[in-house]
Order: structure tokens, then C-alpha cells, then sequence
């Protein structure tokens, strides 16, 4: 996704912030131009620097990019150098923060836990949910791939995913083929609760088996099940739920493709990060 | 803020969620009519049920609020009873279970930490700012509220603010009287870091003042210095910065009238809830 | 996709046949009520009663539908009866018949040829691609289906198709690897113009392999070589490319899984029918 | 009509099959600039090349025409020529092909069909209705004039037409008072099935006579009927109904002015188009 | 135009007054309900009740129209009456009464103007131009109806209006002749500055001449010069520019159909009116 | 406010007077390149040339600003010269001048009446209400600065303002405390009528207190009580309501401090402004 093509979304962001006017920098600030920069607060992975941009430029900033998305930075070190308008660069700050902070915050974290998973097993992924944060799902996402997770589905639109509250009204061998009967263009995925309904899934056609809920032995048991019943290579294995720093190492080991974690996404820690102004003889421009 | 007058944006988060349909229950779900209930799965403040509901209702759902807005739940509380199609109720449940998981989320955390400062300064109040997730600020606002919060300056246009960036351009006096002959309708906010330049703020005519990143000893040396002069009672006294768990009640404790504090809406910790669809003979209509 | 998901884009159909007001029916029609029908004008597959009932209704126009989307109907069947305000009526009516017209349109053709190839090959289907009607995208994937096509990927966002204008650019096992790392949850199509090229697709990991412009005898061959490396049963195949009405029979033959036709969408020939107010003594209400 | 005061349109047109980012080649193409061209795969009239180069521009893609809207073109000529981005040539190739293969199919058509007529009628004009397919009538209309038709009335606030079912309701002559005492700015057209109400709507002030229905025969009879009454000058005679390629030269020989044909935008056959991604050497810039 | 169909241009309208809440109702009102009037405080033509309705209407208040759109009221007379949420009442009734203030205010100066004029012409009219308020367009218009002026064309795609400017660019012959070569289906008017002009614009094949800025002794020569001519039968004669409340008798006795004035919605007097919430006994419901 | 940042509202109102092309240009002018002045037809103040600019600059017209906003101009001055194709000056011409027009009238008649209040009392401002244009607002608003103006708020979401209606259903005294636990951040506005109420609102704590349809004798005698009992200090005092070009002397030497007038934004007089296109030999490009 290019920061270009939903410029439209940023510009909507910054409204939510700028209704009607900055009455601040309307009231105060002369028209003058300066220089400003963005720094990091912490140590990890920038997201959402191509977005910030994508809204300076849009105004006439002109933006230098220290750093870009899915670099590794430190506390201290510059992302943005801003030259432009006072009162340009003062509209989109905190915008531009609110993003940056964000996704940075959902890249860091994804880094990190994906780095754990991946020091147990190599291949197996850290995917994210859709308990993302209304009206900005499409940057959480993209923080998710930023940060080294797998996006999963986008939305329900995306994919077929059948959980628990489907299997309430419908068998799981009929939803599985009313969905393989739709269309042969999607994975079909079915949430599952025991080693049982997972043998039953990947009989009828299922591509991904979600293991909800399971402990690590209990997933363990799973997958060795799959196998012994040949049918581990068909499908991929996700486990979900109940899954925290603590235990994640466990459910790395466990032998599944991909842990997804809502709380990449719903729990998010914010990536604090400041934009400074600079003093006018270094804004000479 | 009513939940119906802003319909339009939560049919927004909806479309976010379900771009081109539901592919899952399109081809999985009969055209039947269930019972369900949204659960809370911790003990808190509840906010962003009528959001649910609202969303619910205007797709045909009947719904039951067992709990509102506002509410102190517990760990296995029903707070909704829902009554209608299976598919619609599988169609709008991920988008309101994320929206009343992050509103209740900032609920349950302002309420904490408003009792928190309560106890140390019975009139001091806890404030959100503008560190909210982008697409989300009017939410982010409105859960700040119910969890007894002061929802602070909603966006640029809405209350002059003279922050560092602002003062690194223009001298504090000019930047006050030049928003005092703005308008005479809105509070002058100034940021300081220092005990001098609150006096001049205040002396120049400032109604809030904000001590910007001060320990709590320097913040009650500044309240001090202004009852000195004779300025305390004409300005609100807002402190910023670098407040968390630990310290609240140290700051609590300096006698200002409002702490401001980024993390109630940049670093939430989501409120879990669950849907469940109740077995059939629940679900006779 | 249910039509009142989508009535805010039923709307927008609407308001650009009335961006004003409607200036005849204003200046002519008194404000009276009175009865009206849709009739088919051909025999074939009706769609889109769905989209023009729910405008029709959300203008307080009751509405009676005698077939449903999917029904088979025949020169002069009455689809829907209505009864509103003969304003309304004359309002919606253009741009509910538009709706109608091109989406039975597309059903019916696409019911024709579905079965023209089930009677070759019982599991073959007919898909649609992305040669739609732009603003109309969703209404014609909705008529694919409804006329018993798989409506294959939505759009850029819904699934991974490497195509000849990716592969001149990076190669092939490259392509799909690429893909591949990216996410778990999308099937990987590639298109292919020789039988060695599907070979190493499906080797690579390509769920689906679309043969490009292949004749029927280039395609046959392409599958047997594929069976004959154990490769058939990993792979969804899809051919598409210059079939027509006369070659649908032999692709049909070839023992792929999928026949995608541009034509479903793109050279739609209009299902016609007409809206007619019935006189008055039939029009007490 | 530019293209340029209805990018948004044309961006929506992308967002409808871009939603959320094009996965396949976020996945698998390198950031890389390339060279290609848009081809013809008929012969016929060219008609959205505007439009696909306002699209691509609008993404930093520099585009030289070889061929403008309303040129006649042959299979295989070079229409428009591209250099940019590869990610951002492959966004945006389906959205320019499909509304230039709809809006050409259309333009070809309208000019074939207008050069029959003029063959017969010099001063014979061929038009188009309200039958467009919803979302893209603005196209659909500018096609058919581009292709040498005239549109006719945009939408039912552009202008008065008193048809059948409005008739079922008010009295031929009062609604043509009704619309005449509306505003003196609007021409008012009449839709008759019989001479004699042609002659009514002409005496009773109507601009516009459309003869719906009739045979050549009949509207022969009809044009010398008028003329005999001396109205015939007084007012422009359209046809419509039931006209096709068959019967188009005796409908154009009756003595109208105007043969309109819903087929012209209802039923369109697509001009095929393909964009080639130029091998590197090529495609030094 | 109906009310409903623009709902969506209303509810804009309020949110521009009510973008984030109303944190005076919010903070200040019980939920509790009440009655309200709504009533004129001058004499005049009611216009926008409908709108206003709609309004009230959309949010759960019930409203009974005492007086409706056209009818000539008295100052005190009660236009709406309201049954509702105390807070809902609130929230609308700014943004009902600007609507209602400006479209009255339209409607009565236009009323009295055309009774003027009608008393020296009976069949010239009154009729407004494009000088709108921007955003109000459709409003004014609608008002202007109401009134009893004639609309004249709605916008730039509603009716060709060949000015002054474009005659600087193209002669007068060619322009009309290009328009009417475009399309039988829109009136063609011209704008004049001498009676030569008038005749070459009648002979040309104008529909309608503007007498733009002349003296009415100008005017009446040149219409009794097109008498002479035996053009005035076939063209509409309008009069613009420079006419007021004093010069407006003697425009409308020089013989012309209709006199256009920007005055009617550039320059207007807003019509007062009041909402008054009622003494609860009064509220009980 | 920037112009740039609502260009999307500029875009609207150029939409409302073009949906679907400019018929007459299309039809009639070539593409050719001309200058063009936009001229001012009375004395008075500009406001709206940036917008009008940057509609203009938007559709790549390249205009130089001869007077900007604020600017005292003469009649016949030049405001803005414009180089650009001659069908996208015409597109746009009607628009900017409607957009100039207004908010001219507005600027114009705000500073005449600011300057007559300022010449009775030094200090004493005039101000807007909310009383606005609907889709204009924020336009009407900028108009009532560049006049000299204090806005006041915004709409109900930016300021507390307690009027009759809310104190028919809640006592004065709880209303502004309601309002003061509500947020810090928000001056409380409190309407009375009579001395009494005025001091019962600035003891409870009210900001600003308006004096509703008060003599100016009346005015006169709250002010000298709220200083008796030395509230006088403590607040803003507004008045408002029946004051009009006779009588304001005489409520601005009443004390208060802000005179508020519906009429300035509710009863505009338009600005005249014409657009020429020059004679070609001065538009040589």
C-alpha cells in the first residue's frame, strides 16, 4: 500500500484534527518559514514515516527522511527533517505523530514477538487479527507487515475464516463445503476447539485450521495428530488465543505455521516521538 | 455526544470491516434468527455500548442493554441481548466488539486513575489530550467522559493552546494578546516549564496554564509562587508530561486543578468482550 | 452482500439520475398515490430485485416482490408490485431498471454458459474477472454469482495473481515466493502460457494456475502433463483467453476446474423490462 | 467534460478495485520504473484515454498520447505510451482499461450506428437515453458523444419529459401546461404513441415530440401529418423503440430528427484494449 | 424536489453546526422530552418548513406543520409544532430556522416582487439567477420557487448561456450554431447589449435573449424591433442587470416574458423566526 | 484558516454549479489560452480572493493577487489577474465570484459597523453568530475576521452557551455548574435578561454573560450593578438582539464589550465583482 493512494484517509485524519482552522496558529504565529525535525523517543521499528510525509508534502512541506519504515532506530535519532511554513508544520504535527506513534508502536512490537517466535521456530509467523482500532485498520495492518507479522485477512470481506459462532448454526463439514461450492479463489479457514474437529476440518477441505484456545499441549497433540493421519501437510496451523510474552515461546514450539495475537493490534503501545521546531539560524532556508 | 447523530461514522467502521460483504456467512449462513449476548470479560467501566447498539438496531437487530454506558461491569456480565438475523449479527460483531473493547478499554483505565487523584485532591481532575488513534478522537473523547475524565480541547480549532513550538517562534506576552484579541470566546492556554513564565503567563492574561514536564516539587514550588502572587485563583492549573502509575499521586498531591495525561488514549489496554450466539432453543422468535 | 449494506451506494446510483430533483414529475405529477409492476421483457435469470426494492423501499414505497434474485422468469412475469406515491415511483424507476437490467443481464448469460459447461464437465465452473462496469463492480460480481458463476478475486486487494506484466518484470519462482512470505492467507494464482510454465508454477507452490490464451488442445495437454508429474491434484486450473459461445464446449472438455469469460461483465447485452402505472381503479391503496 | 474536474470520480473507479493495496504486487514487485503502452485490439473509435491519462498522471506516471479521444483508431495501434513506476503502472491498468474499453465499445458504436443514419438523413442524429449502467452514466454519455451522438438529457433534473406513466396519471395537455408554467428555461419533450397526440402535444406548446413505438410506417405518417398541420416546424421529432441495426435505415428515413437508442449505452459490446509492460532495454529513462 | 431525497444535504448542514456534540446540551439538559413551537416574527412566505421537518423528523421529534411551504403567514403565527427530547430540539433548531430564515426570506422578497411585476405584465415572470450562496445552491432555487419566480437553469450543465465573455472568445453566430449542433435537447439563450445583437441571436436560432443591461427604453425598442422583425414569436426575452425595487415597473411594462434578478439570492433579507420550548405542563406527552 | 487546507468544500461548491460539465463552454469555446481581471464594483473590504485563488491554482490557472484579503479596495480596482484556458476560467468564474461576493458583503459591512462601535468605545468589539449561511458557515466566519470581527464560537460543539431554551428546562444556577464539571476547557456564555440574573450568573461563575434584548438604558444599568457588587471584572459582558444600524451608538456605550449581530452574517448585502476576459492581444501568453 503507497501512502499516495489513500492520501485521501490522512487528509481525513488531519480534519478530525483541523475542523475549522489551527485558532492557535491562526491567532499567533506570523507567516514565516522554519525547520523542524521528528525524533524518536525510543529504541525500535518506524512505521507510518511515509504517511507523515505524504501529509507534509501534500501542504508544501518539504520532508528529508532520516529514517524509513522498518528501519531499526534509537532513542534520539532524527526520522523527519521538515523545512516549510510554521504554520503548516504546526497543522499536521500532531496527526502526523498520531500515526507515527501507532504504527511504530505496532511494528515494534510485532518485531519483537516475531523475533521470539522465530528463535523457536524458524518458519512459524506472528499474524495479526481484526481487533484493530475503528477507522484506522488499514495502518494497523500495514504496521503488522512493517513489523514482520503477517497481516491474516484484511477484513470479511477478505477471506472465509469459520469460527465458533458459525459452527453454533451450521455442521462444520456443511460450512466447509457450502464455502469450497462459493467460489475456488479464497482459503477457506475453520476455527477449531479439539484435535478432533481439526482431523474433521482438514478431511472436508479446509486450507488453514485455527487451534483456539488450546493450551501447548494440547496443540502439540494436535498437530502430531494431523500428521500421524497424513493430513498435517495439507493445511496451515494457526493457533490463537490466550497467547502473552510469557507463553509465547511455548506455543512457538508447539509445531503451527502462525500465532495470531489480537492484542498486537488492540493493546497498543504508543511510540513516542516529538517534533521540534528549530531555533531560526539553523532555519535559514 | 448521541450515538445517532454520528451513525454515519460507525456504518464507516462497518464498511472498514466489511468492505464487499461477508464472504463467510454469505456462503455458509442460512437465513435464520438467533438470540446473542455481548459479554464482558473483565471487571470495569463500560463504554461504547450504545455505539453497539446503535449499530445493531439500525440493521434490524432488537437489542437489550442489560448494562450502559457508564457502568461498572464484572467479569461475566451480559451487557447486551441481541435478537435478530444470524447474519447480520455475525456481520456488525467484530466492528462493535472493537469498539466498545477500546472505549471500554479508556473507560476503565480514566476511571482508575480519576479515583486515584481523586483520593489525593478531591477536586483535581484527570484530562484526556489529542494523542488519540487517528479515525477514532471523537470515541477516544467521548470514553475519556464516561470514565469521568475532563475530555480537554477536542481538536485545533477548539481552544487556543501556545506550546513550545509555538513559543519558539513568537515571545510568550505577544502570543497571549495576540489570541486575546482573536476572540474574546475561547480560554487561553499557555505551556510553561518554568515557575517565572507562569507568572507571566498569568500576568499576561492567561486562563490555563500547563507545566509542561516538571517534577512534582517544581510544580508545587510554581502553584506556590503564584498564590504568592496573587495569580492562582485567576488561572486553571494544568500539569503534563511524564506522569505515570507511580507518580500520579505525587503530582496529585502539587496543587494543580487538572492532570493531562497522552497515555489515556495513546496506549489503551483493550477491554475484552465476547459475542456468543445462543443455541437454538434459546433462540426461538 | 445483503442490499441494505449498500444502500448508501443505491443511493448515489439514484442521485445521479436526480443530482436536482426530478423537474418533470415536480412541475407534472400531482401528489397521488397509486400502484405500479416491473415486468420481465425476456425469459432468464432475474437479479438486482434485491437493490431495486430497498430503494424503492427506503422512499416509503411498499413493496411486493413476486420473483426473487436467482428465479427463473419468462416474457411478462410480473418481478415486484409496488404501491407509493406515483413521485416516487417515477423517481426510482430509471435507475432501479438500470440496476435490474444489467444485473439480470449478466445473470442470465452467465446462467447460460454455466450450464453449457456443467454439461460437459459437472464441476467446472464459470468465473468472472475484473473487466466490470467501473462504479458498478460489486452489483456485477453479486450477478455473476447469482447466475451460478464464481465470482473469483473482488479486486488488487482480494488475492494474489501474478500476470504476464508482473513476470516481465521478476521471475517467475521468484514471483511466488514472494508471495508466499508475505501472508498465509491468500491463494497464489499465476498466469502461464505453456505447459513447462505451469509445471514450475505449481512446483513453486501456486495454488491456482490460470493458462493464458491456450487453445483447447494446448490446454489438454497442459493437464495431462500436470497429472502425469503428480502435480494435477495441488492446483486449482483456470483457463482464460478468446473463449466464446462457439469454443465454450471444447475449453470445457479440457479438464480444468475454472473457464473465466471478461465477457460475463464487459459486453453485457441488457435484460429488459418495463415499469408501468397500473390505472387508477386498480390503484386504490 | 474534463477529465481533470472529476479525478475523484476517476479515484473512486480505482478504490472500487484497490480497496486495500494491490497484494500481488506489494508482494512481489521491486520498487522499479519501467516503459508500456496501451494497445488497441479493434478498430473503432477511441473514447477515456482522457480519463486513463488523468489517472495515471495523477500517480506520477507520465503519459504521451498517440491517439485522443475521438480518433479513429486500428488494432494494434499504440494509444497511450507510459513511463513510471512498475507498482504504480499495474495499479492503476485494469481501472484505465475497463472504463476506456466501456467508454470506446460505446464511442464505436454510436459513430457506426451515426454514419448509417447520416447516410440516409444528413441531418438525422442518432441519441442516447437514461439507460447507462449506474456509477459511470457521466461516461457512459460523454462516449456517445464522442462517438458523434447527442446525449440527450443528462438525468431527470436536466430536462422535461412527459412519458406514458406520467400520462397514466394527468392529462396530456395539463401536464404540458403544468411544465410550461414551471420555467421557460427547460425544453419540454412529449413521448406519443399516435399521431393525433402528436398534433395535441405539438398545438399545446411541446419543444420536443418523441414517437415511441412506432412503426417506420406509422412515424412516417406521423411526420406528414404534422406537416400538413404546418407544426412541423415548430418542433424537434425524435424516435425511439425497437430500432436496431436492421430497421435503423427506414426508422432514418421517416423524417425525425433524432433516433434514440437505449442500446447505445445498455448493451455494450467492449473494445478490447491490453497495456504491455516493454522489456528493460526499452524502457531506459 | 422533495425533502427526503436531500436528506443527506440537511443532515451536512448540521453537523457544520454540530461537529462534535452539543457540549452545552450535553453537559446542561436532562434526558427528558418537551414541546416546542417554531413561529414567524414577520409577516410573509414560509419556505424550508419541509426541510426542517425532515430534520426533526430523521432524530425521533414529531412534528405537526401548522403551516407549510408557499403559505403566507403572519408574525406570531406558529409554523411547527415539536414533540420530543428536549436535547434533540436543541440540537436541530439552529440549523432549522438558518435554513427556514433564508429560504422564507427568499420566497417573500420574490412573492412581492413577482406581484409587482404581474400587476403591470400579467405573464412576465420573475427569475432567479446562479448567484447562490455556495453550498445553498438547490435551497435557493427551491425558495425561489416557492416564491413564485421561475428557477432558470440550476447550474453550468443545466442550460446553454452564451455571455458576453464567451462572445469575446467566439462570435455570436458560430457559438449558437456550435451549441445547436451539440444537442437538440437544452434551450439555447444568449446574452445581448443591442437590439442588432437581439435580431442576430432570433435569426440564428437563439431560444431565449437576455437584454443584458439595458434601460428599459432600450428594452422596449428592442423588443417592438423583433416585432417588426417577425422574430419575437419565437424566442423568450429576458431582461438582467440593474434593475431594483424602483426601476422595476418600468422592466416589467417594456413587453419582455421574464426579468431576472441576482438580488433574489445574493442579497438576502433573512425572515425571522423563533423556537420556543414550552412550560412543561404544557409538555406533558 | 488556509484556503488549501478546504479546498475539498471549494471543490463542492464548483461541483454545485457544474455536476456534469459546463454545456456551454464544450460546446462553444475552443481551447485556447486568455487573461482575465476580476474587478471590484464597489468600495469596500475584499475577503475570499484566496479562495478564489486557489480554485483557480487548483485547475491550473496561474492568477496574481492585485489586492488580497483585508485590503481596502475602490470600485473598478483590480483584485485578481488570471492566465489560463479560457474553458476553465469560464468553469470557474461564477463560483469564485459567489465565494468573493458574499464574503466581501459580510467583510465589508462587519467593518463599517466594527468601526462605528470602536468609535464609541475603544475596546468594544462586534461579533458574529452562528446565524450563518447553512454549508457556508465556516466562510461566513473567516468573512466576520478579515471585517474585523470577533467570530465567536464556531458552532454548539465549540463553546457553552446556557440561552432561554435550556433555562425553560433547567434552573441558571445548575446549568453552570452542570457545565463547569463538565470540562475546564470551555467558557461558560450564560444568556439573561434582567441585572438580577446577571449577577446570579457571574457569582455561580459564568465567563461571559449576554445581555439578551436588553434598552441600551437597560444595558447601561447591569453593567453599573455588576460593578457595585465588583462582578464586573470578573466576566465579558455581550449584548445582543435588536440592534441595528440606528441604535448601535448606543448600546456600544453601554460598557459592554462585545456587540453581537445576527444580521452581519443572516442579512448580507453581495459585493459586487465582475469577471472579464481581456481582448486577445493583451492575452498573449
Amino acid at each position: 500500500m503507497t501512502a499516495e493512494l489513500h492520501l485521501d484517509e490522512l487528509l481525513e485524519f488531519l480534519k478530525e484534527d483541523v475542523p475549522a482552522g489551527d485558532v492557535t496558529s491562526d491567532a499567533v504565529i506570523p507567516d514565516i518559514s522554519c525547520n523542524a525535525i521528528i525524533r524518536a523517543e525510543h529504541d525500535g521499528i518506524i512505521a507510518g514515516a511515509a504517511e507523515a510525509a505524504a501529509l507534509f508534502t501534500h501542504f508544501g512541506v518539504s520532508v528529508t527522511a532520516e529514517k524509513n519504515d522498518g528501519d531499526n532506530v534509537k532513542n534520539g535519532d532524527v526520522i523527519l527533517r521538515l523545512t516549510g511554513k510554521a504554520k503548516v508544520i504546526l497543522l499536521v504535527e500532531r496527526t502526523a505523530l498520531n500515526i507515527m506513534g501507532r504504527m511504530s508502536g505496532i511494528a515494534t512490537a510485532t518485531h519483537a514477538l516475531a523475533g521470539v517466535v522465530r528463535s523457536v521456530s524458524p518458519t512459524c509467523r506472528v499474524a495479526g487479527t481484526r481487533k484493530t482500532c475503528p477507522g484506522f485498520r488499514r495502518f494497523d495492518k500495514k504496521a503488522v507487515v512493517i513489523g514482520g507479522g503477517d497481516p491474516h485477512r484484511m477484513n470479511l470481506s477478505d477471506g472465509v475464516l469459520i469460527k465458533d459462532n458459525h459452527l453454533a448454526v451450521v455442521p462444520l463439514e456443511t460450512a466447509i463445503r457450502a464455502a469450497r461450492s462459493h467460489s475456488r479463489y479464497k482459503k477457506i479457514e475453520v476455527e477449531v476447539e479439539s484435535s478432533a474437529d481439526a482431523i474433521r476440518a482438514a478431511e472436508t477441505g479446509a486450507d488453514i485450521i485455527m487451534l483456539d484456545n488450546m493450551t501447548p499441549a494440547q496443540a502439540k497433540e494436535t498437530v502430531s495428530t494431523l500428521e500421524k493421519c497424513g493430513l498435517r501437510d495439507r493445511v496451515t496451523l494457526e493457533i490463537s488465543g490466550g497467547i502473552n510474552g510469557t507463553t509465547l515461546r511455548d506455543y512457538a514450539a508447539c509445531g503451527v505455521d502462525v500465532i495470531s495475537m489480537g492484542a498486537l493490534t488492540h493493546t497498543v503501545k504508543n511510540f513516542s516521538l516529538s517534533l521540534e521546531i528549530l531555533p531560526a539560524q539553523t532555519g535559514r532556508t
